[in-house]
């Protein structure tokens, strides 16, 4: 059973950094190998979605989740994340719940964990949750096995959709399986991420996820935006793109949040995007044989020019699609308990 | 046919208080042993919701039916209920569309009338309405027959989830049930109503059917919320909840609005906590055998503490957990036209 | 297979007005022919959701839409025909995703083409759209045809469902459906439509399929809503409504939109309703034979009096439950891509 969950690659490592296991919360609580397993049952999802592949591999798994729900707990507005998660969940099979609350509001209603309890008692399996707070998903499953230890039922799954400037795992996972298509590795490949490090869930979550699976990861942005403590993590930091992308594989662009420039992280839109946008000519001058990602939405114009976005050195739209076969497999990886029948 | 009818215990008694037919309005319209029919089938339920019983209640519900779509109809916000009656209608396969309109833009826009003539024309089977207005769902009850009436087509069933300061029925039902579970009977216990009795519908709803099933029902709260003349009615009325809560079974507590305060139905949160507020200390003093019950969503630190909410005491998951089934007890019967097969 | 396309009824026209093929834009881009052809299934389909016909209709289109998805991308608020194509999608077995997005919102965040181009990437197969601004449909056809085209992948199909003052072309047809049911043909009827002719998409959509069939169309309205220029097109244009309801077959009165009297289009409400307005006694003074239509929602008392609007002279509801059928069958023919097996 153990040796099953392992193959199933959501097992947390016995060192996992305060998380609890057979949820998803964070892109460092995986080993390689468990990243290995989502990306493979992700690829043969995205086969029989287009129509290929084992034509009955959905209808087993739709099988397996039969009678089960999950809710999507979005403190945080998205249509993107949350309609893609829930695009997945149907294709299993599974009710969907969709629930957009203000923060606000939950300041004046009830206390997170009466929502959550109240959740789990009308019965549902799983919740993919957005807070603008880091770490709200690990309080989430805590207060779920707490109660699922102290009632003795099954512990409904949690899955991180975002959470504050901490991780947004889905999205790494997404990103992964994009690279491995394009490239049959992700071994040894140059990713160099450009624009608001620090607050970008998008970035570190993918920064861990590429280290643990053997690319190698170049941080760009005005310095208010990328402290040179990344270092630490074993990333190079750059402040000039023209370094940061040279000979890299893949430049992966960040949004722009513009209400940053209020507070004075950097000093214009157009001088942002002089310094750290691109246009289809700076690539072919920079980085010729270099791809593009972007997790949308893109601020045209800023982070990336129009041309850009739409050639085929974007894959902005494999990363979208890709999406919603990632979400497949975690969600049936982690909702059914064996795995087996998948395999090979 | 009317002897089914009787057996599906939701057939208005001859002399029900201004209520149609075939719908779910007020629990002061159901007979005692209709009562019972709904937390039978409830219990059965929730057992096969639990992984046993017979595995097939629910696919037979589902076969029965089939094609049926409900329409939620909400005219105050609200999460829980919302979410539980879209659970029990999703579980039993039936299509769900959730509406939620704000009552001013209703006053801006068509009549309620239209609106419902509407839904009725887009082929809505049930209507699950939630209105501040009491009598909203009497209403769009009478408007739904007049038109089955005219064009000879089928009644869609009304199911009033709130309304007003009139009635909660289901909320009254889930209540039941969780008692029935706990003491294995209703009959006999001591129910003591702790807060706002004037403006809740639970309570009201909850007084009707305990008092029908042989509870003794107790109401408790400053005499600003609970005016003596509920006395009439068969309850008894305290002011002090010492006095309320001695000896009783269960104490259920009420939501305090905290915006009443301003009209001045009472002094503080701090004056009210210390007076008609439980924690598990008091608990034990006053009355150390009792349970909690609360209908959501709690203010912890007002009407109840969060030792006593988190303790063993109180049975307010219960009370969710129980909702699902109970609605989709009350869908099933309403809905399916005989019984007789769930029955034995 | 060109040939089945045309008996399906919905390719373009050679010479058809800036309209992409495949999808539902505009009721100027359909053949007579074509129009007769979503009339008969949508009769098809409206016996079978009443219990009647070929019981199998409804689970051969399901089995043939399995795993499809639409997106309703609906920017501008609207109850009633959003309710209609959701239902029409799930009684088609379709998993829905409603998207309600503020034209203002948009501004801020990513332009039109970029959601478009993410959703399809999400995987839907139909995107049905209501937008402020006229042409917005055809917009986002031609956005998806490029991608289509450009990634060798299925083109979604694009269902216009009302933009800005051009087209609402699922309006016209159900509108023919209720027609059709009533008179048992279209030739010939005298449809007068009275109120805002100039703002109405319904009044443009209506005008142009009820012309294309061969009934004769009338235009009422003040001078300011109803410009004379629209006798080029071969329809009449009246200004005072006792001439322009003479004789007719079905009077079609437009919702009147209050705010307009701000900007002086008419002088006041009571004025509006003494002149353009109907009720039971002024119609069987004028056209005692005729009868009744709106689009809903109806502002009671304005254009139509509640007497008139409850009498068996309007078709009000009929039309909307007609709708559904029509979207059924619109999303049927545009969704699969043989017809032969629910011809005869």
């Amino acid at each position: 059973m153990t040796e099953q969950r392992t193959k199933a690659g959501l097992e947390c490592r016995p060192d996992a950094f305060n998380a609890p296991p057979h949820h998803l919360l964070s892109i460092r609580d995986l080993a390689a190998e468990q990243i290995q397993t989502v990306l493979s049952l992700s690829a043969q999802f995205k086969v029989t979605l287009e129509g290929g592949g084992r034509t009955n591999l959905i209808e087993e798994f739709q099988q397996r989740l039969k009678g089960q729900s999950v809710v999507l707990l979005f403190f945080e507005p998205s249509t993107r994340t949350r309609t893609s998660f829930e695009m997945a969940a149907r294709k299993l099979g599974m009710g969907v719940t969709s629930l957009s609350i203000a923060v606000t509001s939950v300041a004046k209603g009830e206390s997170l964990k009466d929502t959550v309890l109240t959740l789990m008692a009308l019965g549902f399996n799983a919740f993919i949750i957005r807070h603008p707070h880091s770490g709200a998903p690990h309080f989430v499953a805590r207060v779920l096995e707490e109660e699922a230890r102290k009632r003795q039922t099954t512990l409904p799954k949690v899955l991180n959709a975002g959470d504050g400037m901490h991780e947004h795992p889905t999205q790494a996972l997404l990103d992964l399986l994009t690279l491995q298509e394009v490239f049959g590795r992700i071994q040894g490949l140059k990713v160099a991420f450009v624009g608001d490090i620090l607050h970008s869930r998008v970035a570190r979550s993918g920064m861990w996820a590429l280290s643990k699976l053997g690319a190698q990861v170049r941080l760009c942005g005005p310095p208010t935006m990328v402290p040179r403590l990344f270092e630490r993590v074993g990333v190079s930091v750059f402040e000039r793109m023209e370094e940061a992308v040279r000979g890299a594989d893949v430049v992966y662009l960040l949004r722009l949040q513009l209400e940053r420039q209020q507070v004075g992280l950097f000093p214009s839109i157009a001088e942002y995007h002089r310094l750290y946008g691109l246009s289809l000519n700076r690539l072919k001058d920079l980085c010729p044989d270099a791809l593009v990602m972007h997790p949308g939405p893109m601020n045209r114009g800023v982070e990336i020019s129009g041309d850009l976005a739409d050639s085929d050195k974007a894959r902005i739209l494999d990363q979208v699609t890709n999406g919603v076969a990632v979400r497949m497999a975690v969600l049936s990886l982690l909702l059914t308990d064996s795995v087996e029948w998948w395999e090979g």
